[in-house]
This record gives C-alpha cells, structure tokens and sequence, in this order.
C-alpha cells in the first residue's frame, strides 16, 4: 500500500509537460520520497506532511502565485472565488482555526465548498503540504471541493448551502454536550440564497446557539453578479452582532474575525471581497487562433430555445438559478436569474397563464432539494419545460438525478443528443402541454450523431440495423443488440464503429417499443443496455420491468466523484475501451456474459 | 351531468345522522334544488352561488359558529387554524380581496392551505355558499385545503411555503405584464420556517418587486408551539415596510391591511393571534369512557424508540419537523423540533458523531425538497434512520415518496407493520450502520399480523402458504400467488381471509427473495403483487426488474387526493371489496385476469 504513489503519481506525471523546469524538480524529488518510504500511515494528511518535510524547498512563498499555478496547471476551476476568500482563508489560519485535531480556538466549516484550493495554497507556503498533489488539481489527484481527509472539519458533496446546516449540527451539538467552542462558518453571499441556509439560521437563532459565528464572502457574485448585495439587516435578526471587514485585507479580516471570537454569543462577519471570472480561463485560450472544440451540448440551449421561439411565436418565461452561461442565454432568449434558489427557481413558474412556455434550467443533481415544489409545478403549470443540466465532471450530476425526476408525477423525461430531439421535445410540449417535460442536458462535447430519435421522440431508431456488416468484418447479427439512453448512444455508437453490434438508440427514459422491434430484440440471445446514467431505476431496468425483456444492465453504479469529464468515464465503465469490451463480449459465441442475473436464478 | 349531486349527495346524506333538525331540513331542501336543476355549469363555484341563492335560509350568522359545526360534524380538521385565522379572511372579505374575477384591489393567494374552511363559512354567512358541502368537508366532498375550483387564486397541494412562492410568481407576472395590482400573501408564522418562503422572499425583494404584501397569522404555533415569535427584523429586511396589528381584532386587520394596500412598495402586516389544538378533537372523544381504537401504527414510535434505546443503551439525537404528536415521541424518547424546515432537519445530522443513532422524523412526502441533503446524509452521516410517515389521509403521502426515498445512495427502505419489524430494522441498521434505514411509517390503524418478517426484514414469509386450505374451502393452490410490501399485506391478509390464496409478505421495498421463494413464484401461472405506494418504480416493478417475475402490480396509479383514509382506500383500489375481487380473479380457472401485459406483447 502506497497511498500518495497510487493517489498523485499517474496525474502528476500527466501534468508534468505543464510544469515549470523548477516544478518539474521538485515534483521529481516528492516521486522519489514517496516510493522510497510509505505515506500512508493512517490519514492521508499525515502522509502528505511528512513528505512537505521531507523536502521542504518551496518554489513559491505567496499562496496567490500558488493558486494561480494550481489553475494554471489543471486548465480550469474556480481560481476567482478561490482568490476572492483567500484573505478569509489567511485569516483562518492566523488564527488557528485551521487544524484537524480540535486544538484551536474554535471549529471550522468551510461551506464554500470549491475554495479547498486556497487552503492547500497557503498549506503549501506554510510547509504543511508538498507540491505534488497540487499539480493533479481536478486530474484525479487533488480534489478541488473540500474533503475530511485533506484536513477540512466537513467534506462537501452535493448540496448548495449545506455547509451552513453541517455548521449548526456542529454548534448545536457542542451546546449539548456542554463544549463552550465556537463554530466558525465560511460561507459566500451566493451559497445564502439557499433555503437551506435560511433554514439553519433561523434555527440557530430560536434555538438559542450562542457559539456560532457566520463568516461571508461577499463578492457579490455567484456565476453571474448578484442582483443585490448580500442583506445584513436579515442575517443581524438572526445572528445579532454583526460587523463589517474589508475582506482584500487580511489583517482586517483576521483583526475582526479574531474579536468576534473573543465575545460572547453568535455573530456574523461580511467580508466585501472582489471576484472576477467564476470560471478558470487558461490564457492561451483566450484570443489565440487554435480551433475551440465543439461546445458542450447544453451550452447551445439558448440558441435552441430562441429557435423554437422564432418558429412558435412564443415568449418564453425562462428562470434559471445562476446558470445563463452554461445554457447559454444570454443574446438569444430573455431570462430571469433567480440566483442558488432552486426551489424557488421552479416555484417561479406557478403563477403564470396557462399558455406560457415556462422554461426551469438548473443541474439535474439541484432539483433533488425540490421535488416537492417540482411535484405541484408538474402537476399544477401546463406547458413547464425543466432542464436538466448533466455535468459527470468535476461538480453536479448525481448519477440517480434523472431517475428521481422520472418518476415525478405528470412526467416525461428525455436526454436530446442532436438538435432535432431537442426541437422534437419542444414540440411534444406543445402537443402535451399537461405533461411536464424533463430533458436532460448533458455538457459533454460530442459530434452530433447520424441518427436520431427527432421524427419520434419517445420511440427508438436503429442507428446499426441487425443484418448490417460492421466495418471490422462482423456481421450485425440478429441474435444479440444493444440498446441505448441518449448520450450513452453517442459513445456506443463510437465504441461500436468496427464491430456491428445492433444498436438501438432511443431519447426516452421510458421508451415505447413497436411490436418490430419487440419482436427483434425479444429474438436475441444476449441484450446490453447502456445509459450514462444511474442504473438503478433507469433506462435499462426500465426495459427489464416494462417488457421483461432480459438485458443486462450497464450504468453508474457508484457515485459520481470529483473528476473532470474524462476521467470521470472511465470511472463509470463508460470510456471507448470497456464499452467496446461489453460490446465485443456480446460477439463472443462460446460464454454469455458474465452481468446481472437475466431471471430468478 | 350534474356536478354538486355527484360532488356532495352521498357524503351529505352519510352525514345526516350528524346533523342538526334544522341542518337536516336545510340540507333536504338544498338536495332538492340539486335534484331539480343542473348547478354545474361552467364551473363549481357558480353553481354552490346559485344554489345559496335558492335556499337564501342562513343557520348561523357567525361565521366562527359555522367553522365550530363543520368541524363538529366532520370530526377531524385544523379547527383551531382556521380559528386563529378568522378575523384575517373577514378582513380579506371587507377589503374585497376574495374575488375571483380579479376586480378586487389586489390578487390573494392563500398560503395557509388548510384554512380554506374559514373561507368556506365566511362565504357561508354572506350567502354565497350553501350549507350542503360545509357538512361533506374532509369526508369526500369538500376539501378543507384551498383549490382554484372553489374560489381561490391558488390551489394547495404537496409543498409548504408553496404558497410564499406561488405569490412572488404572481407579483413577477403582474410586474412583468406592467399591471400595478399588488399580490397579498396570507401566510403562517410556522410555514416562514421554509427555507423556500426565504427564497421568495429574498427573490422578490433583490428583483425589486414593489407589489408584495405579506400577511402573517402569528399565533406562534405550527403543530407544536414555535420555539421563538417570527422574526420581524427579518421581514422587514426583505419586505420594508411592517406593521403589526392584533389579529384577533377584525377592524384593526382590516384597517391595517388597507392602509398597506394604499401606500406603494411591498409591505408586511404581523397579525399576532392565538391558536388552541393543532387537530381537532371532538367533544365526545375528550374524556369519554368509550374505548378509543387501536392507535395509529406510527404514533408507538416514541415508546418503539424508547425500547430500542433501552435495550442498546444508546442515546438517539431524534429530529423532527414540528411532528413529535404524530410519532408519539413526547414522554418516551427526548427530542429536537426543528420547526417546519424538513432540509434543516435532515441537516442536522451532519456533524455529530458516528457512532450517535440519528434519527430524523417527518412526512415521507416532506422529504421530497430534501433528497439531495438527503443524500449528503446518505453518504455522510452513518447509523443514520429516517421514519417517512406515510399517511393516505387528507393530507401528505404523496404516491411516488418512498420509491423516491428508495433511489438514494446508500438506502434501504422498509415498511414495518409490527412493533418487531421495525425493532429489526432498528438492528439491521445497527448491524450496517453505512447504510440509511428508510422506514415508512404508516399513520394507519390496525390489527398486527399473525406472521411477520421480523426473523429477516430482508426476506418475505409465507402469510398463506401455498398448499394451504382457506377457509371458504378455496384451496391454496400452488400456480397462483399475491406478494405484498408493508402496509398492502395487512389489507391482503383481510381480503384474502376466506380466499385461501397463497400469499407472501415482504418488508423490504426491495426484498431478496431465496431460492425456494422464486421457485414457488417462477412456478405460478398468475402472479399479483400489491402495494399502497406508487407504482412506478416500485416494489411490484422491482420485482418484475430485478427478477423478471411477471407480476401484475396493483399498487397506487393516482396521485393522493384530500380525503380521509377509508375513502383514500377506494380511491386507489385498496378496499377490501376491490382487493378481494383481484384476488378471486387470481383464483378464476377461465381467464388470464386483464392487467398489465405481463411481456413484450
């Protein structure tokens, strides 16, 4: 067991093109350590400490220049709202706050999830972290989301807001257990539109916890500017003392923090800080000739949208919660940005005429904390449109998203690969304007593939007919077939290119299969669902349910984690190369394949 | 097609016992006048006015008076709710806000879903309502919760705080259309716990909606007293102006209320009120030598608890969203109210120490704007129990909920139904303690079964085993067979008491059935499995998924409507009548009983 070595050493050498002459040294001297000794020991932390010491060169002193290189080097993250809370961050540390063994003045919960990069910065100037993990920032190395095993009081998964409620469990506990320690709270300004967040405070405050201590990050901007700055006068009727900071300034920050600390009783401290981009740009992109690949697939839902308004007639209502660039809506469809208020976003739509299309775009995964409110609007709005943004990388798209959101009440769920499903989607709304429909985006780039599900949506097309040689000399033989969900299509039908598999495309979650192709996939000996997707109520057990039809099943069956997009397939099973495997083992003639039992057995 | 006739005769005159001599007469007459003529027309309402017109007689001339009968004849009902907010509708009455023709100064959305009976008698006493459906509420006729069909701008059903939101879309749609009528919210103190409320809230007020003005019925009481009074610093930080007027006065809510409407900008009025029992008890029941039934299954969850707790000598942190009455946990186990905020609530778990039992408790169907803080606990939290209360009545259980609960990572869902049941999934979860243990906990009341999965909550048990006579002489024959999940198995057991059909009951939503079981199953001609939950996606089509058994399920196809849970029963073809027509069917030697196509037919 070699912990760093299996965790750092396949993305750090990936990354060491991008690395300086002098990082590249100083990587090369942290490999060596680590194969020579064991890191391990029990926590990670541990591990990576000991090889800070081990070689306790530092190639910068500035956690700044660290941030900026960490990003640099990964080609994308949240450097701005990293750089935007490292004063904050500084301040921790000035202050003891950042430490794993409950020795410091008070405990930590970092509820901005994505600034976990801004501690390792400053750890990594303090001699407290080595350089490696650094370079293998959202490579499968380091992850950049904050982690109880990299020295975070609270790790970070999946819920907007939820840092401030893990704040309060914390501080309502110390209460009951008669532990006089403050809980200090680092959270953003666009994090506390969540109503979540409300929640926690509100009982924090009629709970009587007088140890809790809410520090913000105000700049003011989530993805996109906030529409008001962050309102004091609502977080002073519930946390009482509240005092002001110029959070650029990290001994004002550490001066403040360090008083509120010192008093009795909760409080809050707004920290004005300054953001730019929330996205990391690399500079090379930016301005240079190179060709951009094709942009992700829901990046053109703007476009798609102005379409179908242009050739309806309609006007949209469309509420997205701080997500306009990465549907983007902006120039081409009016929008309403409701900020991280997911709920809110879809309770938007509930008073509106009856005739109005009304659009709801957000991240499949945020929809999970409002299926209540999604359940009146499906059952109550007529002509609702809900996005569902699908990101597999770094952050979002809980794998069992879509399958909840299946199974809501006056719904229909599709995952559109080509412009024409999408533009076909719209117009099953228009025709079914009772039924709510949900369309999965996925983000992924990809070529649009040859065929498509447009002229039925929720039926299916063979994008390889069975009989139809493939071009690796394999005949497209009828006794076998795969079946797939949206976007898993798109990388079967590459996976499939040289062998032939029958492969049947279909848009829908639930989809209606003729009697033809019943009949054709009823006569196979072995049947392979694909779906980038959860496997557990989706696509494929939704086939073996509807139609008892005996496929097996690949799909997402742990979470996701936080990878970038590539990494993140072959996570899943779903890169070229084990799809071609599955596929190549339904050609096998001598075994069926090993997969989930086809029947009682 | 006559409306009020199909709507209102046989609840009506199942309530005549109840009545009143001079109600008796009243309610004949009014039947007869719906006999005569069609009051249908174009909608509901105008047929309820036009019949109040023809029987103009008024019974009582306090609307307070009415609200006591119709809750006195019902026999169930929020009476004190719609008490507390009494004077608020009369003002709402004097100001002309309750109009459906949009004439009125401003729109009012009624975000206390269930005080639409104080609507129902004010309209009552003004002549614009008859005395017919005031005497059917709760019992299938009248809905105590407020729907557009009868005179409201807004129709209630699954969210809290929906109506906070519904009224923000409102004032949006009003400001966007450049209309100047502002938008009244008549909202609970204990439902401003939603975190969604917040999110309207802060929406409106960051968007610069001017239109918005909030009523609040504080009467410091949600079904517990509210840990602290509303907080006002916080309204009027979102909401500007706030006024505060005694609510149990009608004149100075009204003059409140009118002054707020004739000044610009958005507004809230706090009406401090005082409210008695949550759930009205009748009279005869309160200290009546009458021996009460048998307590609803969910209310021994507290004493369930305290026994578990006993016998591990563990301490529970138990949570519950304002619900301690209705799992009886008050005297038995110590408890959080966490308020009327079901996301905080699951929060809470977040940081407290593994090895604590957490237990969190609330509506299966609340859960539903909680599922990804749900699933942070999944992940996060271990010996982690949630009790999903499953109540068909007039109000919570929506169908999908427990398949819903069931998709999470890291789940498993049951259904208890014995005090033993539920002890071992209290052990399983002690045993494996990574795994969340969903209970749906049934408010029902009934006998426990002879036979139960206790022995292993994972597998199932014969209730009839195959081969066994039943008592109507029917042999238990071996190639037909019912499974049942949970709550479905008592219902079965009754129907099926002089059937003798082999039945098997299983606690587990999705259960692991074992080699002897699925071959009795595999060997069956006619297989039926029966549920009171959803359908889609649950335990029959996971039975058909995970082992391509063709059941035909009977389970829940409709959405909960509000009625009591005998007539919910009906409603979704769980009576005895309609279970042991499905199960004689089973028996039928002729035909293959219709149902679903149980192949690719």
């Amino acid at each position: 067991m070699n912990e760093l070595l299996d965790l750092f050493a396949e993305p750090v050498l990936a990354a060491l093109p991008r690395l300086t002459t002098a990082e590249n040294a100083v990587v090369r001297r942290e490999l060596e350590e680590m194969q020579r000794g064991d890191h391990g020991g029990t926590a990670l932390l541990d591990g990576l400490r000991k090889l800070a010491a081990q070689v306790p060169e530092r190639l910068y002193t500035d956690s700044a220049d660290v941030l900026l290189r960490m990003h640099e080097i990964a080609g994308s993250g949240n450097h701005q709202s990293n750089l935007s809370s490292l004063p904050l961050v500084r301040a921790c540390f000035a202050l003891n706050l950042v430490d794993d063994d409950g020795g410091g003045p008070a405990d930590l919960i970092v509820g901005r999830g994505h600034i976990a990069p801004a501690f390792y910065a400053e750890n990594y100037v303090r001699g407290t972290l080595p350089f490696t993990p650094l370079a293998t920032l959202h490579q499968g190395g380091l992850t950049g989301v904050v982690h109880r095993d990299l020295g975070f009081g609270n790790t970070m998964r999946y819920s907007l807001g939820v840092g401030v409620a893990q704040a309060v469990s914390l501080a309502w506990d110390l209460t009951r257990r008669g532990e006089r320690r403050k809980v200090v709270c680092l959270a953003g300004d666009g994090e506390l539109h969540e109503g979540v967040t409300f929640e926690a405070l509100r009982f924090a405050h009629d709970a009587g916890l007088d140890n809790l201590v809410l520090v913000v990050d105000a700049n003011a901007k989530g993805i996109e500017p906030l529409a008001k700055p962050v309102n004091t006068g609502y977080l002073s009727a519930y946390l009482g003392r509240l005092v002001e900071a110029d959070g650029r300034d990290e001994w004002a920050v550490e001066a403040a923090l360090g008083a509120l600390l010192a008093l009795p009783g909760p409080a809050v401290l707004v920290c004005r800080t300054r953001k730019g981009d929330h996205s990391f740009k690399p500079a090379a992109a930016v301005g240079s000739g190179t060709s951009l690949p094709r942009a992700p697939f829901a990046s053109a839902t703007g476009q798609m949208l102005a379409a179908h308004r242009e050739s309806t007639g309609r006007e949209p209502a469309v509420f997205t919660a701080d997500m306009a660039a990465r549907f983007g809506l902006r120039g081409h469809v009016p929008y309403t940005n409701t900020g991280l208020a997911e709920t809110l976003t879809v309770g938007m739509t509930l008073s509106l005429p009856e005739d109005t299309l009304k659009v709801v775009a957000t991240d499949a995964m945020y929809y999970m904390d409002s299926l209540s409110m999604l359940t009146e609007a499906t059952t109550s709005a007529r002509n609702l449109l809900v996005l569902a943004g699908r990101s597999w990388g770094a952050w979002g798209g809980a794998h069992n998203a879509v399958n909840l959101l299946g199974l809501l009440l006056h719904t229909r769920v599709y995952e559109p690969v080509t412009e024409a499903e999408f533009a076909a989607c719209l117009d099953r709304l228009g025709r079914n304007p009772a039924t709510t429909h949900v369309l999965s985006m996925v983000d992924a780039r990809f070529e649009p593939p040859a065929r498509d599900c447009a002229a039925d949506v929720d039926g299916s097309v063979w994008v390889t007919p069975p009989g139809v040689k493939g071009d690796g000399g394999h005949t497209g033989r009828p006794d076998v077939a795969v079946v797939t969900f949206g976007y898993a299509g798109v990388l079967v039908a590459e996976a499939n290119r040289d062998l032939g598999v029958p492969h049947l495309h279909c848009a829908a979650l639930e989809p209606r299969l003729d009697h033809g192709v019943l009949t054709a996939l009823a006569g196979c000996e072995r049947l392979l669902s694909v779906e980038y997707n959860g496997a557990e109520g989706g696509f494929g057990e939704r086939l073996r349910s509807r139609y008892l039809l005996p496929v097996d099943v690949h799909a997402v069956r742990r979470d996701i984690a936080n990878r970038v997009h590539p990494r993140q397939l072959a996570l899943h099973g779903m890169d070229p190369g084990r799809l071609r495997e599955r596929l190549a083992a339904l050609l096998a003639t001598d075994s069926r394949e090993a997969g989930r039992a086809p029947a009682h057995a």
